[in-house]
């Protein structure tokens, strides 16, 4: 099946050797150079939030990622000293990077689902230009309960501490001579790839099938068939569990969200600036969307610890919760179809 | 589409005239008329709620329903004063017949999901002789918080005192003058049956035919499309709404429910003793569900309103209302599941 997704027909696939790694090495490390000068530029060091600040922080986290995804997956053809010392900085890099970003996304999610919970219509935010806290302090004048606008501002309160910890410690990060170590190393990259001496004339495709093959293995292990039965219930079947870790059962998910990205890179390496598989990105997007609200989830079941609320207010948070378990049983089900719909329709 | 579910092929059911009205109708009563006496003979006056009163209560209940239903549906072949008198009275004894069954099927409804969301495995009742209230008790010592086992508790001393509550009215009413009246009528009923003179000739396919059109004319106006799509998170739409009367988007669902099973007794008039309709069954028992878990959605939030109770406890409440709402979502799916199996079998 993994032999499939690279698509054998394509002959650019077929004759991809360490020089093309090399590349695509090169120009992840470019870009990641210039996200990293953009972000200087737009003054994040004063704690400035600006787009062009977190356009910059996202470039740097997407080549980061890409990056260190080829390094795992083209192991053998890069010098193992230099990519094993690398790759765990590039991980706590794009991390730390992260931190912030999901903190907002979690809040924005949690209100507007607070919002659509409510009945009120949902004002898209690009119209009034708000975002849904704005959207949400409306509602409240509107049809929010007492319950729902406390909880709203209870999560509001918990995630924005959490966003600003992440902001200090992302720019501690950056400041810090552990970054330093990285951005050289990047830079070495960008000119140079420590490829070892056999690598250049290596053909690519049987290391790229093989983090396909993972990836076929991990989604074999998933319970699709349950999955594409639709309300099957399961999501939220410890959605009162004493245990307040985060649910056992959406780690294997989260592990296929990384090994399908893992081969949506390999395939980058492979196929060049070519399309990306419109199949994959679904399927992707479906695995992001469990992830999200996998953690939203946890996030209104963490609030809803906090001692001395209302229990107007714990009741809105255990709605909240199990729509977001609802959500991580939709996305289960969307992983499925698309999945499915991918090993159906390729020949 | 009516004239499909009627099955023009069937030669009885062409033929049936008024009086295989009067059979059907002389039939139930005599069904009512024994359940009558079983509930009378199970000593139901003293309070007993054996098996055998609770089975003659539901058969009572059953045969009313159709007489009523029946009564409605042949209303020009019926005396037009009797059975406008009749069927108001069979409408308020199934109703109230009906509270204490439904009090009880809704508490085990909600034990049991608090039960499965906290991941407990749920012991079927019957191997172990207990019902959810013991399988509960047992979970609570394993494996439910402290807020699901309070909910739990609480969602018990409401709908025990409900159940007693209904189950007074309902002795109160079987006490009645109102009710010897209805008896009486039931009793002349099982030996002559009111026709108009020109009954005995005419053909009951029309009217069935018109009851059928009411139930596809219903299912046109649902939203069938949007309960086609799984995980369309409608039915939690209005899920923390400040308006704590039951969903305003159920009723059309639970008007659905009540033309189909007209439409059902219709059939039964037809068809006689025949196998029922497996389809038509199974779009039924998604509108049971749907209905149920509207109710128990609704007691669920209506339990989270009780003044002083615990954050933990409102949480598990909001949660278990939730995943009510989800079941309402769910039943739709299955009910146009069948609805389109239905439609699309039928030639």
């Amino acid at each position: 099946m993994a032999q499939q997704h690279l698509d054998p027909t394509d002959p650019a696939a077929g004759d991809a050797t360490g020089d093309a790694l090399a590349g695509y090495l090169r120009a992840r490390a470019t870009e990641f150079l210039r996200a990293l000068r953009l972000h200087r530029e737009s003054g994040a060091g004063a704690g400035n939030g600006s787009e062009e600040t977190v356009d910059a922080a996202r470039a740097l986290r997407r080549s980061a990622r890409r990056i260190s995804g080829s390094l795992h997956t083209f192991r053998p053809l890069l010098d193992a000293d230099w990519s094993e010392a690398i790759r765990p900085e590039l991980a706590w890099l794009s991390g730390t990077l992260a931190m912030e970003h999901a903190c907002a996304a979690r809040l924005e999610r949690l209100l507007l689902a607070l919002h659509r919970l409510s009945g009120a219509p949902v004002l898209p935010a690009q119209s009034t230009g708000a975002g849904p806290r704005h959207a949400v302090a409306g509602a409240e004048r509107a049809s929010l309960t007492v319950g729902a606008a406390k909880a709203g501002a209870l999560l509001d309160r918990q995630l924005t501490l959490a966003r600003t910890r992440a902001h200090s410690t992302a720019l501690q990060a950056l400041g810090s001579s552990r970054f330093h170590a990285v951005a050289d190393g990047i830079a070495v990259l960008a000119s140079e790839v420590p490829l070892v001496p056999a690598a250049a004339g290596t053909g690519l495709r049987p290391l790229a099938a093989a983090a396909g093959e993972r990836l076929d293995d991990a989604v074999t292990a998933l319970p699709l068939v349950t999955a594409g039965h639709p309300y099957n219930a399961e999501a939220l079947i410890h959605g009162l569990s004493p245990d307040p870790s985060p649910h056992p059962q959406d780690a294997p998910w989260h592990q296929v969200r990384l090994l399908l990205r893992l081969h949506r890179y390999a395939r980058e390496v492979l196929h060049g600036g070519g399309p990306p598989d419109v199949r994959l990105l679904g399927a992707g997007r479906a695995l992001d969307r469990h992830r999200d609200a996998s953690e939203a989830a946890t996030a209104a079941a963490q609030a809803a610890r906090t001692p001395r609320i209302a229990p107007a207010t714990a009741y809105a948070l255990g709605v909240l919760h199990a729509d977001q378990r609802h959500e991580v049983e939709a996305a289960r089900f969307a992983f499925q179809q698309s999945w499915q719909q991918q090993t159906v329709g390729t020949p």
